[in-house]
């Protein structure tokens, strides 16, 4: 099979900037910087006819007076320059132009959109595609290309697709954070060339490519779209957030990417009738990227918790069973086991099981865990240390440390599903100093590390866990 | 007005910790520990007939030991020692014990329960008040007295009453870390002698106490506990988290606190015929006591909002209107003066506000918000500064730090209700050095100790909101 046209475009050998500048307020000196600090391996070349040097490298004047070929331009321009810049582009060879470029059709004036589309004649004349405009553009960790300070350098298999660019780098932070790393994100803004549909099928077909997430506000054609998110979530799981569900939402949809919102239960019965998985924000986005990159296939929804103390077990068995898993009972088998192995609290442990009342019967959560691991009863298994209680620091950090390792052996002794509960606070800047949120972040590195996904509330973890019970039970 | 009879029970002169030891792993430790870390200005006496000191405090074999009269008891001994401990505590003229000390009828065992009975009807009999047992006990700031270790030390005058011990330990320290503050806290396990009611009574004409929280798992008493509900929150807003509403839950809680827990949809409905104000979880509890500890009344629901770039302002938008707010468009006179302020974007902004339309328009995100803010249109105002935009450290900081200041400056001149979304990051070992983060948590800091609520997501703020101005619509 011959590569995708888009291949070509996302591996470019050599890169121009358009607008480079050395100013560190302007997207010129970003998007070069980024080149330089992620390691883009191929020739840089900053375009400015102010400068003489951009970031140390020479500069040039126009596109035209770079020597050599040229791949791949990121234009940072003002849109009235983009015309003459395509010119300039197509007698250098250069394949794709990522229009950071904006205040097209999104701005809703006339002579904006008479503008983009000449844009647009223009490219598809001169055998050029375009990402964008109005976009942020690519993160390609593997090429060295971002669009964001402070993202992974390393590769991973999720890609992305995204009509917002501020959003993708939220998102893609967010997502970093929980250990999923990316094989290219790319926001494509107004979608004026390349739209929502080329991407999908392109990522559908990349083999650098796992799992897809992505993000838009609404599509060019709604019948292709849902036949290219049909084909590639027959092949991979596809997670699409939508924009412009409600009223105000809509409203904005136009004049951030001048696209049109449809009716939102129309929206998700298709997304749904598609194959894909359906998520409400960057936030459940984020867990659901986490959960599939992670986990293997969830084959039911029977939970066998680690609850946390008394009141925290309450609530979040309350909330797994609200999201839709069954919080079984223990079953016959492990009562028996437990009958001689915690005699004094053998009828009083549950599920899920509450720490507070293992404490001196001589058995511990981890262990409790294993034993459901163990069973065939249970589907997967979820433990929420959500709070490293408020005690001392005399031992606190012990205990916590030999949980990690504890869930480490569980995870390498039984594949099964395993989610961990970690939760997110609010710190203050004196907290950043403390031990006692340190060590959150420290065992979540250590768990993420050992690919155990960790979720910031039950809630999230038993809501994403829930949609890939619906995602294979779906696959058959 | 005579005292309230509990008042004397929780503002002791001096405290006994019976079982008070030095191991640090203890709770005899660390509740001798809290108190003088927490600063209680009363006598204390350790007592435990193995050591002759504890933590450098002269002990005593046992309560009948200590000279004089003893106010109040933490009991940290094990349950077949109580009814001797509380002969013991009558000789001293001790008025409440707090009953750390568990397994009674929470275990399910016939001669737990029975032992249970017999400790109430002595306490009874000897007239002394119980709290608990098998419960953390109390939190009381301003007179040093804690249940955990790394609370805040100042008072505040939110109260929360509370069935789980552990549970209340970390929504403490949640509240906390959004800048809530405390004037006592209950944790009161299986009620015993004080019921949830005794203490909604209490709190409810307790002049420290303007808003109360609550979590409770089941009740004792159904038309009592909903008399005495009615009662506080005709006074004052109360918030309750209900805990046991699934089937697990409610399994759960029998072995958690000995309580029966009822239909969910009896008691949400109940709960609000009561004027009281429902939440889901501890999260929700923490957003709702910042909320009625930080804003004025919010007179309805139209909100007038700073929404962040592009795509996160759109879902933003749906995400508040989802949650009941509306999210209102520009009324002509702000559209009139936008024409002379930002001639060349008027037409294009709207609300909620996308930055990144307005940059280079003349018109900044704070500027935006003052119109809304001197507006008769809006009844609340919101900013979502979830994420510093993954940009450099160049311009970053400076930005952020003159957004708080510009924030600052805003509610001195207005008062309309004010909300600022921070997000909450699920931050590795290595992300608490880093300067991004940390300027999130400088950022929330100064935002809160200038009296503004932060939230760490869009959705949370708007829920919020939403059910605070039910509850005003509600007191008409």
């Amino acid at each position: 099979m011959p590569d995708h046209p888009l291949e070509a475009v996302l591996h470019p050998k050599s890169i121009a900037v358009v607008g480079a500048s050395d100013n560190p307020g302007s997207r010129g000196y970003s998007y070069t910087h980024h080149l330089l600090d992620y390691g883009f391996k191929g020739h840089i070349y900053p375009v400015n006819p102010k400068y003489p040097e951009v970031l140390g490298m020479k500069a040039f004047p126009t596109v035209r007076d770079i020597p050599g070929t040229v791949d791949f331009v990121i234009s940072c321009v003002p849109s009235h320059e983009v015309l003459n810049m395509l010119e300039a582009c197509s007698k250098k060879g250069v394949k794709g132009v990522h229009l950071f470029t904006a205040r097209f059709s999104e701005t809703g004036r006339h002579e904006a959109i008479e503008l983009e589309r000449a844009v647009l004649e223009l490219a598809r004349n001169l055998g050029i595609r375009l990402i964008g405009p109005n976009c942020m553009g690519l993160y390609i960790p593997g090429e060295g290309i971002s669009f964001a300070y402070d993202l992974p350098q390393e590769s991973g298999s999720v890609g992305m697709i995204s009509q917002t660019g501020g959003g993708a780098a939220i998102y893609v932070n967010l997502a970093s954070m929980r250990g999923v790393r990316f094989s290219k994100v790319i926001s494509y803004g107004n979608g004026l060339d390349l739209t929502e549909s080329d991407y999908l099928d392109y990522f559908a077909q990349d083999s650098e490519t796992t799992i897809i997430t992505m993000y838009v506000e609404g599509v060019k054609d709604g019948r292709r779209f849902l036949e290219s998110l049909r084909r590639a979530a027959s092949i991979k799981p596809v997670i699409v957030v939508k924009g412009g569900k409600g009223q105000a939402g809509a409203r904005m949809t136009s004049s951030h990417t001048a696209s049109l919102a449809g009716s939102i239960r129309t929206w998700e019965a298709a997304v749904l009738q598609a194959g894909a998985v359906s998520a409400e924000n960057f936030d459940e986005m984020a867990d659901l990227a986490a959960s599939f990159y992670f986990l293997p296939p969830i084959p039911g929804p029977r939970l066998g918790m680690l609850g946390g103390g008394g009141g925290p077990s309450v609530l979040a068995a309350d909330e797994c069973e609200e999201e839709g898993l069954e919080v079984l009972p223990l079953p016959n088998e492990i009562q028996e086991e437990l009958k001689t192995r915690a005699a004094l609290v053998w009828d009083w442990i549950g599920n899920p099981i509450d720490l507070s009342i293992l404490g001196g019967s001589g058995i511990s959560g981890t262990e409790m865990l294993e034993m459901m691991a163990a069973n065939h009863n249970y589907d997967l298994l979820l433990a929420n240390t959500t709070e490293v209680p408020l005690a001392s620091q005399a031992d606190t950090p012990a205990r916590a440390e030999n949980e990690v390792k504890e869930y480490i052996a569980l995870i390498n002794k039984y594949p099964k599903p395993f989610l961990v509960v970690l939760g997110e606070k609010s710190l203050g800047i004196e907290d950043y100093d403390h031990w006692r949120w340190r060590l959150t972040g420290q065992m979540r590195t250590e768990l993420i590390a050992a690919g155990i996904p960790v979720y910031p509330s039950v809630k999230r973890a038993a809501r994403a866990a829930r949609k890939l019970i619906d995602y294979y039970q779906r696959k058959g």
